[in-house]
């Protein structure tokens, strides 16, 4: 079989500690992996003040993948490691499909008082190239009580269309076959007439999906008292920031949030991460949880069309929820990884 | 005694039905109220194609405060009578503290498993007149594959400045003195360095306030997991419209949420309003919920220096909640109203 060739980016915190379970979880498929490891984030910019040098950039581009495990430190002023490794990645390689499901595995308690599992099933689908994250802004007068900073958000026909596009796919292929836009047009009124536009133009092409809308505010709302509204989401850069960290939290905690930073075309390598942070708090104590990173490796193996070993490592995931419930603390992020990759090896 | 000259926009779906029962009960407190009604909203700008005509402005501006229902009708384009009215009056008004309490009530159910009331006791100020709210933005080639739509956030010193001493002082004034900047200052790099440099500096104008940081995107976490988390917030005008609406969820629902759009300088009126939306879906059945309404004209009184009444609304609201704890669905809008009313009269 074909050799996978995969980028690591271990990053900060507790990143290492989870990319290595995520790692010997794909050991375990038996797949032929070939490696490279990047090792950047905060260490790496103390010692050579850059963050993602072209050079590396570019090797990177050669992979099928990239597993990427977190990035931040508080050591490095806040952005600098964000903006300049994580969003240049998604940037650079155009990930305008920020994949993020929503989903209460059984036995996974959520913080939501008689939610079931069926009542959290759900796709955001985030753009991931544009908006506010585009890094538009300026500040002029800083430091006087005169100073205006600003922040621009920029969004195209180009990339909402194909990020709804995306969507309606989705949507289309799922047994609910239900897409909601969620933006704040009463306000943001050109991006979010844009999105609309756009979704009420190509519900034309998708006439077996139903369509609704949601404000980004009542849409919060929604996720705690009426979950199960949700099939699949189509939302903006920043708003699918928001609602996919909330959507952790109700599905059970970010421990188990996976995510996919997909180039759909194939032109250069999607990028799987967990959506957790690099929690400096806790790293290096073998206290983090890997299984986010464990089911954003299903996603990677999905995107490199291995649907089976992505179904094989989804349902290790599930068994081991199911059979762990309640006894988490007792295990360290290494005993999980192992747990997990032993159901895998079957 | 002094008499209140009170503007009343009562506006669209159930915006009249819960206007109705707060007038109800400041009336039961037996102040002087002078009101005017102004019929703005859906009904006005389908009759006239205007949405808040100037001389009705400046009449507004004579009065002590504003009483407003909701605003927005699905058969007005979107955004019409949100920034024509609501909006326009918050800006004109400079109403630049938008206050929402997060409290949970005893009593009221919350969709958090195992919460209690004193787990939730928040007070965010949100900045009212700045950030995306701004209106600037603007379309190009609309409707063709190379449409580019902006929207930009325009933050001052001026403007953070003055929301965030308004919150200081807040937090100063509660028992826990505790204040969290919400924002996104790892990708929203100027704006967010001007919040957390006006934060930093001020606080050592308040030694006794425990500052801290939370991104807007774990802030809806810890809102579900954590509330205890947070006493006073302060954040933007986008992040505060969001965080409000999953507050409001988590405190047991919008139908509880009051605010105030508050000009603390007393050179124009404030306006109270509910968090909620006008709900065309249920207007005029009676069905809404007016304890947000009336929970907003407690905060009219705190503001127009009637502190003893204010608590006297604020207590008949909570002793009407743990009276009627469970048996709502049977109680209508005005029900509630006379109910509520009837406590405060004594
Ligand atoms: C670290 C940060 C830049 C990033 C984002 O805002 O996209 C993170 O919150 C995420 O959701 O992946
Ligand atoms: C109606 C809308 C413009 C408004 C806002 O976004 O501020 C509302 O959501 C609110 O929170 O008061």
């Amino acid at each position: 079989s074909r050799s996978i060739r995969l980028a690591v980016v271990p990053g900060d915190g507790i990143g290492p500690e989870v990319v290595a379970e995520g790692l010997k979880v794909l050991d375990a498929l038996g797949l032929t992996i070939e490696q490279t490891v990047y090792e950047l984030g905060a260490a790496y910019w103390h010692k050579t003040g850059e963050v993602l040098p072209d050079a590396t950039l570019e090797e990177i581009r050669g992979h099928d993948a990239i597993l990427l495990g977190a990035v931040g430190d508080p050591s490095v002023p806040s952005g600098v490691l964000e903006r300049g490794l994580l969003l240049k990645l998604r940037f650079e390689l155009d990930h305008y499909i920020n994949l993020r499901p929503v989903r209460l595995y059984p036995g996974v308690g959520t913080p939501l008082a008689g939610v079931r599992p069926e009542d959290i099933d759900m796709m955001v689908v985030r753009e991931g190239t544009e908006g506010l994250y585009a890094g538009a802004g300026g500040v002029l007068r800083k430091g006087t009580p005169h100073e205006i900073a600003t922040q621009e958000s920029i969004n195209t026909a180009f990339g909402v269309e194909r990020t709804v596009r995306y969507a309606f796919e989705l949507a289309a292929r799922r047994p609910r076959k239900k897409l909601t836009l969620v933006h704040k047009n009463n306000v943001l009124v050109y991006a979010g007439d844009l999105w609309a536009r756009t979704v009420d133009a190509m519900a034309k092409e998708f006439p077996e999906v139903d369509v609704d809308y949601c404000h980004v505010d009542a849409a919060t709302m929604y996720f705690v008292s009426q979950p199960a509204r949700f099939d699949v989401i189509v939302t903006d850069n920043l708003f699918g920031d928001i609602i996919t960290d909330l959507g952790a939290a109700v599905a059970g905690g970010i421990g188990l949030a996976a995510s996919g930073n997909l180039n759909p075309s194939g032109a250069a390598p999607s990028m799987f991460e967990p959506v957790h942070g690099s929690a400096p708090d806790i790293a290096g104590q073998g206290k983090a949880d890997p299984t986010a990173t464990i089911l954003s490796v299903a996603l990677l193996l999905d995107h490199l069309g291995l649907a089976d070993e992505a179904r094989r490592v989804e349902q290790a995931v599930a068994d081991d929820i199911i059979e762990r419930q309640g006894a988490w603390a007792a295990r360290s992020t290494r005993e999980a990884g192992d747990d997990i990759a032993e159901r895998v090896a079957g």
